[in-house]
């Protein structure tokens, strides 16, 4: 700090001082209009990325902001998908998030490294360019801040830091060596910009050779982009009434192609299930030892038996090797954010196993039939959806999703048996009763939902589940399967 | 498990059976009364912890409970002092928290190889009996679980496990080791269960050679402790009611001695402030060099400029090194654990800066006043506080707590200037104003507070605060001698 002091004219910091007061109003305004704001700054070496972001929070209310950073070598962060950690540090409505380096540099690193081919790279920016794009349809701010430092500036810093025995440490052979190859990574970085510099996430680049000049750039970028979304939004309270009337659905009707089989034996049945939560048991011991990371969804209509399914696929599984994740209506914590938000915090780690009752097509379900969200939203949610599963595929993980399927009067029938037995009574609910008359409509969601999300890399699986006993058998073939498949073809993703 | 359904007789399977319904109800209605319950499950090697532990989630409701796993390598928990991990996963009010292996095994195992003596053994086990007794204290159940096994069923269980190519990985040398030294390892353990077994958090231990017997043991001993408390509870709720009248302080009264100086020169002032922030800058990247965590509490009347000082530490320093933790009402979240668990969530990991903008002191001097908890529990809350101060400075933390004192006469001129002053209006609000008419009641609460948390690990650091400058000044040099202090004596901790 005390460097840039010294070349600090007055007007400079009378403008930093005004630009500080600017930054707190309009913080404020966006405080007041939920409008959430991700900043992401990411600079070369000795761009003084870490002053420059200090001096931007000190002006800050504290309870307005939060800060992540990103580092190459987090051996937590490493057993996730790329966007994990930055997908868990969204903003949520009303606040601020800096990420202080991000899935930017990760990629960048990687490739400089050359641990990742070209492709690679585009394939990587292109799951970057969906997280803003996801974040920026949700009414996030997404505001990108690249620093740059001239070669002679960055020479002259980084012998500053080296010469201070109290900071010598931070300077490494590394940022030696790429100060060397500075053009070459100057161009390197340029190309990556291009890339990712989109309508809805631009980059800002800045020069930090002027430490004041920089910090007064960064600050009024803020501002601006903060500012045009206050404004845009006060004006769309004004004009437009969100869309949530009913859109019909007329294509393929895949749940009129169920059949519904008989009962089964129960001798067989019994034989059967330990059969294959035999085989079950020694799978997941596969895929801990191999650290594939797996996804289960059961879905399924009130009552169709999901609880029961996931039982008999858990009898047998160690515990500590899955979580099993009952979704129900947000808290206001997790509904001041993305809603994808808190599915990606449940998300499984290499080798682990996350078991999810009910998910995030609920967007599309209960929210769509209830009018939660607009149609705008639950109509992209199915584009969102297929980026994630294929994002968490990616990174190798074997994601089986279930639609268990039975038919209305079965579902009437197990209402009235649940409301007889009173070890059972506190499992319904008034919701329950309200979904069970808006069959018609849950039916249609299905449907679309399947036509939407039924991807090679992430399959659904309609279960027809009258006979609760062939439901647990069919769950658990399917996982069979599903897992042997994945085993076979899997490989240690590079990250 | 299919190994034991062999040997099933169906009593047994009739007993687990009524006894899974039994475990529902009763925790359906612990919830009702938020009731929360920790059960801690150890167990000797090969003792089907994870068997045991999966057949008692799996008839239970998943909204209900969670499950932490404990390793003995993992290397983001080794960064925390000892009981982090335990803090950050403690049952919120009417939920069932389990620990497949916790904070004994990690002090067993260290013992066990080697690498704490007999005298550090007892220091850990004391700190774990803290955190039962503060858990027990706040009415969580807890229930500890000890699962054994003969020297020859465990030598036959490692041998199944081996023979299975799915599973061999999972038997290493050491339980082979262990096993040899079946004996020894035996008596050591019982020492540790003798040791740790209090009133309040009794051992219950379980010899799993006959699976299912142990299963219903399990489910027994469970059911029984939350029953209990569920009956506890519900007497407690018709006779008791709780006390909150005032209860006065008559020690000594440290704020009366507080001396206020006059002004000072705003360009001597600048200069030394420059100074300061310099040798804070160098020592900071010396803490995290040295890997050391540091916990800076900022407690104060209202408008004694905490702010004002956090904002004069920052700069200069490394946003990635600190956070700063605004401390406001507790969330709902927040409110359904012990006061202690959101600090526990902000605690720095080895090499970084906590910083508390108000703090857990909160219980002492609001929460009392305000009348939100009961006499006896702001009264324990001493105890504890210096308990988890001693546990984070063991673990090599420094710990730095200023009390900002100002007059009441200073306080009311500033929060008239705030009024006046458009852009900081936001700041001040109803609860300042009621605040101020209890001056004198937070006067006797600080007094006390000071009289009961004042300690060698960590002191006070009363700033009068009248002069703004002069009060940054200070708590930058109170720093300044904390850190150098903390430097110079600072041993790596071994777990």
């Amino acid at each position: 700090m005390s460097e840039t002091e010294e070349s600090l004219q007055p007007s400079n910091k009378a403008i930093l001082k005004a630009l500080a007061i600017q930054l707190g109003v309009v913080q404020r305004e966006a405080k007041e209009l939920n409008i959430p704001t991700l900043v992401i700054v990411e600079g070369l070496d000795a761009s003084m990325k870490g002053q420059i972001l200090n001096q931007l929070l000190l002006e800050m209310d504290a309870r307005t902001y939060k800060v992540h950073s990103t580092h190459a070598s987090d051996s937590g962060a490493n057993k996730y998908p790329l966007l994990n950690q930055f997908w868990k540090n969204t903003p949520a409505r009303g606040m601020v998030q800096f990420l202080d380096r991000s899935a930017y540099y990760l990629v960048l690193d990687a490739w400089a490294e050359g641990k990742i081919s070209d492709g690679q790279v585009d394939n990587y920016l292109e799951y970057i360019r969906q997280f803003e794009q996801q974040l920026h349809d949700d009414n996030v701010v997404v505001i990108k801040i690249f620093l740059t430092v001239s070669k002679k500036e960055q020479s002259r810093r980084l012998t500053k830091l080296e010469q201070n025995p109290k900071t010598t440490w931070r300077v490494t052979a590394k940022d030696w060596k790429r100060h060397r190859q500075y053009k070459s990574y100057l161009n390197t970085v340029t190309k990556f910009i291009d890339k990712s510099d989109h309508d809805f996430a631009p980059w800002t680049v800045i020069s930090t050779d002027e430490f004041k000049e920089a910090s007064i750039q960064v600050n009024q970028t803020i501002i601006n982009r903060i500012h045009k979304e206050v404004e845009a939004v006060k004006n769309q309270q004004e004009t437009e009434a969100i869309k949530k009337n009913w859109v019909p659905y007329n294509g393929h009707d895949y749940l009129a192609e169920v059949e519904f089989p008989g009962p089964m034996d129960r001798v067989e049945y019994k034989a059967a299930l330990k059969e294959k939560q035999a085989i079950i048991h020694d799978l997941v011991h596969e895929v801990h030892y191999l650290q594939i990371p797996v996804v289960m969804v059961y879905c399924g209509s009130d009552a169709a038996g999901k609880g029961g399914c996931i039982k008999r696929l858990l009898q047998g599984m160690d515990p500590r090797g899955y979580d099993v994740i009952p979704v129900g209506a947000p808290t206001k914590e997790e509904f001041a954010q993305h809603y994808m938000w808190r599915f990606w915090k449940q998300m499984p780690r290499q080798g682990h196993i996350s078991i999810f009752d009910r998910s995030w097509y609920g967007r599309v379900l209960v929210e769509r039939v209830e009018g939660f969200c607009s149609n705008e939203e639950w109509e992209r949610a199915y584009r969102e959806m297929n980026e994630t599963e294929k994002h968490l595929h990616e990174f190798g993980t074997i994601i089986i999703k279930f639609w268990l399927h039975i038919d209305k009067e079965t579902q009437l029938e197990r209402f009235k048996a649940r409301e007889e037995n009173p070890l059972k009574r506190w499992k319904i609910t008034d919701e329950d009763w309200r979904n069970h008359k808006q069959w018609d409509r849950y039916i249609e969601c299905v449907n679309e939902m399947i036509a939407n999300t039924n991807t090679d890399y992430a399959p659904w699986n309609i279960v027809a589940s009258t006979c609760k006993m062939r439901a647990r058998l069919e769950t658990l073939d399917t996982t069979i399967a599903a897992l042997k498949a994945g085993i076979k073809k899997y490989k240690k993703p590079v990250m």
